[in-house]
């Protein structure tokens, strides 16, 4: 399902300057290790420059400064970026037939642009809109009053709550669900008394989610994540947290209600963000961290409870050593004792 | 979607005392800051006070005590759940029209209960039993022999497997599974032979599941949740655990096989509870904390190992004193050795 | 819905000697305490053998050497494992009737072999091939080119990617996502570009996978879970990464991309593994443990950074004494300083 492609067409593509014979044709994309005759590859770390020459690669995307004789490479500044590009130029995404299945379930007031392609077993509540161009999977569900905006995807079994918005070149994947009501109990433990969810979520033009990740609706107003933002697998995100464009966030993170994030937050996996705090633009945040009061913009921050990253290595290169310096600072008290009982003689 | 109230019915139906004029209209409920005319709104924490004079809310619910002249306000002894009942009042649900859509897919024997909505791509086991005022959203699957309680609703794509119990008034939000079969394997990572998972789920009534969370079935018996337990999203509860009333579990917890939790238990986000072991009524535990270990009721715990709360923020405040900490023991160590020798001479 | 056997029939099955009656019916298992006449039962650790008397059980399966006047017993090395084979033969499976709904959406040139069972709402995307004796329940979806091979389950609302492919005898819980695309984008936080994932999972024979995991499909080349693989509810498997026979992986377990794990490897619940590194055959890693760096083959390791397990317990067992050690060192340097004064003076 691949597509052939000259290298000239490649370089055009990518913004990339030939060296070698710009007529080669490719049609696929492989790893420096396991490529062959007839694929691109790429060297984004000049740390791995020796496999360039033993690679079996038809072309070669590197950086400026590296060379190869009897290689064809494509010189660019960001090789792996341009390795992206080329598998959209090489791997065309096999559109989907256009066309609304008759075992599609529309209810009425319900609005379809053109072009939308709805499969079988999709179901639209009332007065949602579909905006053109979208691609609604099987078992999707859009509920009554919400908004999927233009060239929108939603894999399977995507779930949209009533009365969520959801932007242009937006892509969820399998199993997502968008807008189930906050976890907000009056008296918990005690009494358990629902508080009515009664906000939505809000996701701005291009971004992603991960599959079977969950983003609650608001309590009032609105769960919003902006422009751009990239969120992985199974993580969770609580009403009326707000995410900053561009963000990343990897999979399994867990994000506790009202909290904001500035733009450019990058949460390493499995990361837990307790409720109510900011987090400032740029920050990053190590894997399995804990985070529990407010970060400053720029910084990159580690552990429980969060510290500088290189705090952290410091502490984490610590940790093994407890036993020893227990016992030290235990026999120390004892030879401590005693020189003071000697001095006092 | 919102329905107009007079200051004097939400008063009542909070079971409130009005300060200022009973007339007014509210129609909307906003947090005090992005309160406008129109809009009621609340003050749970007295701390916030100044707020209160400069809202543009045209009502506020308060706590005994406080005033704002020229304010309406509602006198109450607990505002936030005041709050959580006014929306009930002013958001009221759009009702599903009931009845069975022609494509929701029934097996035989089924029985479905008087005034109960089934929406298109429904599927219903054989020998199934659907109480009356239930609600199934697109795609729920509810297997053979399998109950579901009266008023109970069940979110898109829901599935409940053969057998299990759901009781009354309970809410399952999209993608939640019961009864998928317990992680049982004989000699494991050796011979990895599966244990057939014959137990059920039984879920008791006014419980609430929250998005894509996952509850096994036993492996012999019944994994239990009790009346009342309210659960977030993306929490797993493996085969054969029990979950004492009206326990809140926050997301993304982890909770192994034949578990026992007490009554109003509150386990903190991204928890993990091991295996076999029990937890005692009220007892409160912090997020991202690992249990192995009993906990006797009435504990509030934190940390791996857990320890008492205050205890283990005790032990935060050191780790980032770890390095500075060896340096110091291994100065010391040294200086002592020094001493030792300077005494014997 | 189970059935009654003869202690005889059972003995054959499981491989055991008989002490007592052979001709006792039994058509139920429970556990020791709960189990009552005409319940097998089974009693795997010797401690609890004090239970073997109580219990109301009309025959036990016990390990050689364990005896019990007056009782009916099945001797066998491995009670655990005879109770799984037994559970076989009592809970026999209710046999899904085969044939292909009409309510099940099939793509033209998409393949189903004999005997294999379409519930309604399952969609097969076109020159997808699903293999003899395939069960697949409402929900599911097979993208275009995928593979499902024989005897293989797949639950409701299961969704396989395109091109992707589960091997025989594979079964795939409710909710599980496999081959959604990688969490790829170059310049993360500032350019976000996707880097489209063009390559497929691969799942061997003999897999089984909890509800709700999610299997990412491979940048390039496969992500590949191996033969007799069992994976738990809620765990992200990012793109290529390989997973080796038989391994364990318990639930909410996150691997990053391109990591690689051996044989029989077993990771504890909410273990984090991050990108691009090898785990060897038979490593065990104890739940919530974060590993950062390969590990050799056959060790068992726990913590953040992971350590040998008895390491960490050692480690775990000072943590609670971090602030008295912390005071302990402070008074330290306080009294060597007085010391190091009266020896000068």
């Amino acid at each position: 399902m691949t597509v052939r492609k000259r290298l000239r067409e490649i370089a055009e593509h990518v913004g990339g300057t030939i060296v070698g014979d710009a007529d080669v044709f490719v049609c696929n994309v492989r790893g420096i290790d396991e490529a062959d005759e007839g694929d691109l590859t790429f060297l984004a770390n000049p740390k791995y420059k020796d496999r360039l020459e033993e690679t079996r690669a038809s072309a070669i995307l590197v950086s400026p400064g590296m060379t190869s004789p009897g290689k064809n490479l494509i010189v660019t500044n960001d090789p792996y970026r341009a390795m992206a590009m080329s598998l959209g130029l090489l791997y065309p995404e096999e559109a989907s037939p256009p066309g609304i299945s008759g075992e599609a379930f529309i209810e009425s007031d319900a609005e379809i642009g053109e072009g939308a392609t709805l499969y079988p077993g999709v179901y639209i509540g009332r007065r949602a809109r579909i905006e053109r161009s979208v691609v609604l999977y099987p078992g999707v569900f859009v509920g009554d009053d919400a908004i999927v905006g233009e060239n929108s995807t939603l894999y399977p079994n995507v779930v949209v709550y009533k009365g969520c918005r959801i932007g242009k070149r937006v892509i969820l994947h399998a199993g997502v669900v968008v807008g189930a009501d906050g976890f907000g109990f009056a008296n918990p433990g005690r009494d358990n008394r629902k508080v009515p969810q009664v906000g939505i979520v809000q996701i701005d033009d291009d971004v992603e989610v991960g599959a079977n990740t969950t983003i609650d609706r608001g309590t009032l107003g609105k769960t919003w994540i902006q422009r751009g933002v990239k969120i992985d697998n199974l993580v969770q995100i609580a009403h009326n947290v707000v995410i900053g464009e561009k963000s990343i966030i990897v999979a399994q993170v867990g994000i506790a209600g009202s909290t904001k994030l500035g733009q450019s937050v990058i949460l390493g996996g499995q990361v837990g963000v307790a409720g109510h705090i900011t987090i400032g633009d740029n920050v990053m945040v190590g894997g399995q961290s804990g985070v529990h009061e407010n970060i400053s913009p720029n910084q990159t921050v580690s552990g429980t409870p969060h510290m500088r990253h290189l705090a952290w290595l410091r502490v984490q290169a610590c940790k093994p050593h407890l036993p020893e310096m227990r016992k030290t600072v235990n026999s120390l008290l004892k030879r401590i004792e005693q020189l003071e009982e000697s001095v006092r003689d």
